[in-house]
C-alpha cells in the first residue's frame, strides 16, 4: 500500500513518474536502461535538452539566463556561489530567516568573502520573513543570499527582495516549481533536486548570463558556471537518471496546470491545514500566517510528551515521516507539489482523532 | 532485447540488479520509493551502513580508512584532493599515462599547488606505463597522484607505485572492483561510481585517517573529508539512490566470487579480445602488452574510414557504443565487471564478419 510520505527531503515523488520509470528501467531506447547509456550518446543528448526546455518553458526561465545540472546539491552551491561570483575579501550580503541560510553564510565565510548580515529574523526565532523594504542592501555588495523558503522553520517569502543593480542569488531548493515565479528577478536560482525535482543528487542552477564570467581561478571545474555553460553541463559525467527523472516531473506538472496549477493546488493544501491547526488549541504552528511556508508545515503539541507516540501511530496509518526536524523537534509536515490534497486531508483526520484521544 | 553495451561509462550494470531496481521501485520498504525514503530515517541509514560493510568487506579495506560517499564524481575530486590535502604553494607530485590525469594535474594546479610530474608517458602517446622504479618522489610532496587506469588510452598499472613516506592518491575510477587490490598501499583511492558501480553521480573516496585533518579551511563542506567522515557522509542529502545500487552491484560481486572472481572473469574477457586483435592484421592495438587495460581495449584497423561503418553496423548488430572517445577516435571496447564474457564472444564474432566483407 502507497503511504503519504511527508519527508522534507528526499521526499514524494508522483507515483505516475515513478511507475513510468519502473517500466523503462532495464530498456529505455534499445536494449539498455537509461542508467546505462552514455551521457555522449545522441538518446542521453536529446534528453537533456528536452528536460532544460521543458523546464524553461514551466519556469518561463528568459533566453537571458543558462540552466546547469550540477552535482553537489544545494549545499555544493553554497561554496559554488561565493567561487563564482566574488574573490576572497569581496563584500556579499545575506538575509537570514532560518538555518539553511545560515549554513550558506558559513560556507561564504569559509570561502573568504565579507558577508554582512542585512536582515536576520533569529530575534523572533525564525518565525517570520524581514517586512519588505525593511532592510538595506550594500550597493557594493558582490549579490545577495537569501533563502526563499526555510525548509526547517517552515518560513516562506510571499515577495522578492528588491536589490536594485546588486544581484540576487536565491536557495530555491524547497520552494523550486511550487509556484510561478518572475526569473528575471534574480541573478542565480539553485536549487537541490530531493523535494520537487525527483530524487537526492543534482543541483539546478540558473544564471543570469552576465555573471557567467566572474569566477575565479580556483573554482572547482564541475561548478565553474561559464565552463559548464560552454558544456551543456557535461564537463563532467553528468547525474543522468537525475535529469531523466526530472525530465518526467516537468511532464507531470505540465499535465496539471503547470507552476499555475501547482500554486492552486499548493495553496489549497497550505490552507487546509494551517486552518484546522488554528482552529485547534491542541495544535499550533508558530510562524506569522504571512511568512508561512506553503511546503513545510512544522506544528506543536501543547504536551510535548506525545510527539514520539504522535509521529510513531501516524507511520502506522500509513502517514509517514512527521517527525520535525532533529534541531528543532516537534513535528512537521513537508507537502510538495507530489503531495496530493487527500494526503492532507488524511493528516488532518488522523490530527483529530490524536486529540480526541489524548486531549 | 537486450544489447551488449561497450559505453565506457555511464556503462552496463548487471541485468539483475537492475531488475531487483525494478521490482521494488515503487515500493522499497512499506509504501515508498527507495527515491523518496529521508536519508536520515532507520532503512536508508542501515542501506547506507550496510552498502559501506559490503565495500569494506569486498575490497578488504582495513579499519584505518574510511570510506565516503561524496557527489561531484572523480571530477569533483580532482579539486577536492588538493583541497583536503595540501595548501596553496605546496608540492605535489603526478604520474600521467592519460588524459584523464593530466586533466587531474590542471585542477591541482589552479588550487594553486606546486604540481611536479615524475614520469610522463606523453612520448609514447600514452601507449605504456611508466617502468616500476624508473621514477622518482620528491620526499616533501604531499601527496602523489595516478590514474591505475586511463579509460581513454586504455593503459592501466599492472603494479603499484613505491612512493615511501608519501601518500598514494589514485583515481581508480575504471578499474575499482576489477580486481583485489591492497587498499593499505595507498593514502586516498578514489572512484566515480559510473564504470564498475552504478549510474553516473556519485564518488566512492577511501581515505586513511592520518589524512583526514589536512584540509584548508576553504575547502568545500560536502567534500571535507574529515567532517564527512564524521557525518557519515551526511552532512548534506547524499546521493541515496546511488547508494542502495552499488549495495546490490556489491551483493552481485560477491555472488560471482568476489574481486577474485572478477579479476578471473575478467582477465579472461581481455584476454580473449587482445589475443584476437593481435592476431589480425585488419585490427591493432597500440598499447604495449603489458600496460594494456582489462576494463577499456581502444583498437584501429587498417582503414580509418571504416569506423563510423563498423561503430554503425556493430550497433545494429546489438553491440552499442563502440565508438573511440572522441579526442582520439578509432573504436574503444569498454568491458567492465557487468559485460559477460558471451558480449566479447559477440564482439569477436561481429569484427571477424566486419573484416571478412571490407578486408
Amino acid at each position: 500500500m502507497r503511504v503519504y510520505n511527508f519527508s522534507a527531503g528526499p521526499a514524494m515523488m508522483p507515483l505516475e513518474v515513478i511507475e513510468e520509470a519502473q517500466s523503462e528501467l532495464p530498456d529505455w531506447k534499445g536494449g539498455m536502461s537509461v542508467m546505462e547509456v552514455s551521457h555522449r550518446g545522441a538518446d542521453f543528448k536529446a534528453c537533456a535538452a528536452e528536460t532544460e526546455q521543458s523546464l524553461r518553458e514551466v519556469m518561463r526561465i528568459p533566453h537571458s539566463y543558462k540552466v546547469l545540472f550540477l552535482q553537489g546539491g544545494a549545499m555544493g552551491q553554497f561554496a559554488a556561489v561565493p567561487f563564482n561570483l566574488a574573490s576572497a575579501g569581496d563584500p556579499v550580503d545575506f538575509m537570514l530567516t532560518g538555518q539553511w541560510g545560515t549554513k550558506a553564510l558559513k560556507e561564504a565565510g569559509r570561502m573568504g568573502l565579507m558577508a554582512n548580515v542585512v536582515a536576520d529574523e533569529k530575534p523572533s526565532r525564525y518565525t517570520r520573513v524581514p517586512d519588505e523594504g525593511s532592510f538595506s542592501v550594500n550597493p557594493d555588495a558582490r549579490y545577495l543570499h537569501y533563502t526563499p523558503n526555510e525548509t526547517i522553520g517552515g518560513v516562506e517569502f510571499g515577495y522578492v527582495p528588491s536589490t536594485g543593480q546588486v544581484p540576487l542569488v536565491a536557495d530555491m531548493s524547497s520552494t523550486i516549481l511550487s509556484r510561478p515565479i518572475d526569473v528575471s528577478k534574480f541573478g542565480v536560482i539553485y536549487a537541490g533536486t530531493q523535494k520537487n525535482m525527483g530524487p537526492a543528487g543534482m543541483a539546478v542552477v540558473i544564471v543570469r548570463d552576465d555573471l557567467l564570467d566572474r569566477a575565479r581561478p580556483s573554482t572547482p571545474s564541475i561548478w565553474h558556471y561559464r565552463t559548464q555553460a560552454d558544456n551543456d553541463s557535461m564537463l563532467n559525467t553528468p547525474p543522468t537518471f537525475s535529469i531523466y527523472l526530472l525530465g518526467k516531473i516537468l511532464a507531470w506538472v505540465n499535465r496539471n496546470g503547470g507552476l499555475a496549477g501547482m500554486a492552486e493546488r499548493n495553496r489549497a493544501k497550505a490552507d487546509l491545514l494551517y486552518g484546522f491547526i488554528d482552529a485547534s488549541s491542541f495544535y499550533s504552528n508558530p510562524v506569522e500566517p504571512a511568512s508561512r511556508s506553503w511546503m513545510n508545515v512544522p506544528f506543536l503539541m501543547v504536551n510535548p510528551d506525545l510527539n514520539k507516540k504522535f509521529v510513531a501511530d501516524a507511520a502506522a496509518a500509513g502517514l509517514t515521516n512527521l517527525g520535525g526536524h532533529r534541531s528543532v523537534g516537534g513535528m512537521r509536515a513537508s507537502i510538495y507539489n507530489a503531495m496530493p490534497i487527500e494526503g492532507v486531508q488524511a493528516l488532518i483526520e488522523f490530527m483529530k482523532e490524536f486529540e480526541r484521544v489524548h486531549a
